[in-house]
């Protein structure tokens, strides 16, 4: 984790290891031994669940207005017989209550905040010390680790998770993906801080331009959440992942963080209503923010597939369509004018375009300023992979992602989408896709990894865009 | 194309270059100066279209009993008022028939025979002359292309493609995805040698145990094609991706390759009837022969998900689920036996199974071998990227790879089925996934992309042996 040291005091407590250090930092013995003078704004509780109570009293004595309590073994553990992490969490809230102590967790990773350089690192030298007392290679898996993504750098979008493997995740794919985090907080169990106190937050966070969410449960206050998205869709877009639809999901989130679950089509008609962006799974919600923070919300649904083979061509239109997408005809004019410098031969003048060949790049590139031009498309999707592409010709992919880019007017509107398809299946295809996707988003445009997932996004973003000319229109 | 130079006679003909040579070969100045002592069997025809019945004319001559036509500008470019190559294909069939020429084609890529050692190497090499005409470079680039596979080693599954682009791509990824082909046609405009003669064909081929097809339309009796795949899916699996199923995909269709695509619903009803799998597209193609070649058919829909986090093992069961699988709870002795040795925090005993922390690969691997006895369990799926398991204690991939395979007793019939989800996102990730997947199914195992990907496969796969059962019944 470059870059992500964070610059203020931190107090390490353990009894075993008073006037020890670790990386710098001293040991204290307990709670109360940490020194006065500068107030400790945040504890992050990484004990046995029974000793947690104990804890949160001690940082209550002390003056600590926030505990963010990693330790798992509460709710979560209960069964229909067993309750005793519902009690334990009782526990908690009533001795938090006496000393107004507010509580993130218990079961999560915590909150990573760029400005303040507030990463899950805390949380990652926990782990590291736990794995590495039986073997010493661990802490160097664990550095490979850290170098996934530097979260330090502020972004415009904040993601609230249910899940702290998934928060853990996203963080550290976000850079890799083109975007970064305003503020990422895991609330896991919310006995206290829950997702209503987040979303509340982040609905006027001026630093989140977009909020992204994985949620299992509401543990309180469902109209107040549906009356709080209502008011923030408005302002800014919100992704929802839902996880735990089926049956058995249902059951995997009770167990996971002990709540309940509410019917998906719940979910559907309250997405409906608030204008929220649901999405089905972890790549869905990043394709989602991919396309959020890179385009504008699409103007029409139509859509025109370039090709350069008649399988791939039959492939994407079959996606883009089943995805809610439109195919509409090119103009009589553009027809005309595209056939004065295409060659006949395996070329197809209708939408999917397909043509192949030694010119298909300059050819790409004439075609999309006309493309854009054409009222009925509000989105263009290229979808080869861009070997098929530069090959040849002394091109490479940033003169390629360069010409592409810059074929379409700025300020058009239209959306510029790539695919990679089926090039990810080798390493020479996958290591350019990465090449390409990383240097996607810098250059105004997404990499997709299949039209369906290109088709997807788009539709749910012109549904959003629908949503709000809608709104204002009552 | 590593070992794939065919061992025979090849003449090249061009009228251009009598005399002259390339890579080896000798040009003739025309089909009948072709010597006579060895007889032609085979002639790739890829000149102008409108050259071509003037090509097979000489052919039928010098008495070449098949021609596969390369070239494209056929009936596939007519449009509703234009029929100028459907009247072209008329002309090529008049002048084959009247010689007894049969026709692969036009408009596709021909065939691949590993154990003749024939392969799509020749199209390749017309496309590099055409390319390096005006640019050195492109040999070099194609150079790289012809080493994604190396088509000559002889496998169980046949390829039967409308398009020649997929069957390009098919061939050269199917030995990274660890399969290898019996044989492979590109049929293209099927204007002789049609879907139903291939299907006959590898129905009795005993070298191919796998029939795979991705089909846009079919030109001629549609009831002798239902009732081929009837006698060949007793025999041999036949998976068919069907591609141009919407509005605009079925344009596409009819313009791609100038034929009828049928309803996607009456495609549904075919495979209902004849056993056949239906997939969407290219990765469902690839997942499914995967599946096919590594596993008996699952006994039932009946599963189990492993799995390091919550947040994944919500997400996973979702794509279970979704996908048609079932999820039943672990039996009571199990449980008890599990609950002795696996540490209580984190983890959960239904089903998704959840245990994380510093002994996971190690319980991973004691529990697999419990659970391929519990009979309510067909298939396991650890939904998990390798990487989360053998950080730390010494484990590498291999040794993971050896002992998750070695867990599962032989001959349980019990599907291990391995996911890598979220980390093909980054470079580090996509290494270790890439070579788990190449790794996986000589171990006995498919690493799937995602756990909706091994589901729907899984599904589909006992859908089949479903289907086999009540064939035998009746």
């Amino acid at each position: 984790m470059n870059g992500a040291k964070f610059p203020n005091p931190i107090y390490l407590v353990n009894p075993k290891y008073p006037g020890e250090e670790l990386l710098g930092y001293k040991f204290y013995g307990s709670v109360s031994s940490i020194p006065d003078e500068i107030p400790v704004d945040l504890a992050i509780v990484a004990v046995r669940a029974h000793i947690t109570p104990s804890i949160i009293e001690e940082l209550g004595k002390k003056g600590v207005p926030f505990a963010h309590i990693f330790s798992s073994g509460f709710s979560e553990l209960d069964s229909e017989l067993d309750k005793k992490g519902k009690k334990l969490e009782q526990e908690l809230i009533k001795v938090a209550s006496k000393y107004g102590v507010r509580i993130l967790g218990p079961n999560c990773m915590g909150v990573i905040v760029p400005k303040s350089k507030l990463t899950f690192i805390m949380s990652f030298r926990a782990m590291q010390q736990a794995f590495s007392e039986n073997n010493e290679n661990d802490s160097e898996s664990l550095e490979g680790l850290e170098d996934f993504g530097d979260l330090t750098n502020a972004g415009q979008v904040a993601f609230i998770s249910q899940s702290g493997g998934i928060a853990f995740n996203h963080g550290m794919l976000a850079q890799s993906l083109g975007y970064n985090f305003s503020k990422v907080v895991s609330f896991g169990n919310q006995i206290d801080l829950d997702l209503v106190d987040f979303l509340r937050y982040f609905k006027d966070d001026p630093e989140t331009k977009i909020i992204s969410m994985y949620i299992e449960n509401i543990k309180k206050d469902g109209n107040e959440f549906v009356r709080l998205l209502k008011e923030t869709t408005v302002k800014k877009p919100v992704i929802i992942w839902k996880g735990g639809i089926g049956q058995t999901g249902h059951q995997a989130v009770m167990s996971h963080t002990g709540g309940l679950a509410g019917n998906y089509k719940m979910w559907q008609s309250m997405a409906e209503q608030t204008g929220v962006i649901l999405v089905n799974n972890f790549k869905e919600l990043t394709d989602m923010l991919q396309t959020i923070v890179t385009y504008p919300t699409p103007r029409t649904l139509g859509t025109v597939v370039l090709s350069m083979s008649g399988g791939t061509a039959v492939e994407s239109t079959d996606e883009v369509e089943r995805n809610g997408l439109k195919m509409p005809l090119l103009s009589k004019e553009l027809t005309q004018k595209i056939e004065e410098f295409i060659p006949e031969i395996n070329s197809n003048l209708k939408n999917p375009l397909e043509f192949g060949g030694k010119n298909s790049l300059d050819h790409t590139v004439q075609i999309l300023g006309m493309l854009a031009e054409e009222p009925q498309f509000s989105s263009i999707i290229i979808a080869t992979s861009p070997e098929y592409l530069i090959f040849g010709r002394g091109n490479t992919l940033d003169s390629y992602i360069k010409k592409i880019s810059n074929a379409i007017p700025p300020n058009s509107g239209t959306l510029l989408m790539c695919t990679y398809n089926t090039t990810d299946m080798f390493e020479q295809g996958i290591k350019m896709n990465l090449e390409f996707r990383s240097k996607s988003l810098p250059n105004g445009f997404v990499a997709y990894r299949s039209t369906a997932a290109a088709a997807k996004a788009c539709y749910r973003w012109w549904k959003y865009g629908k949503y709000l000319e809608n709104r204002s229109n009552n």
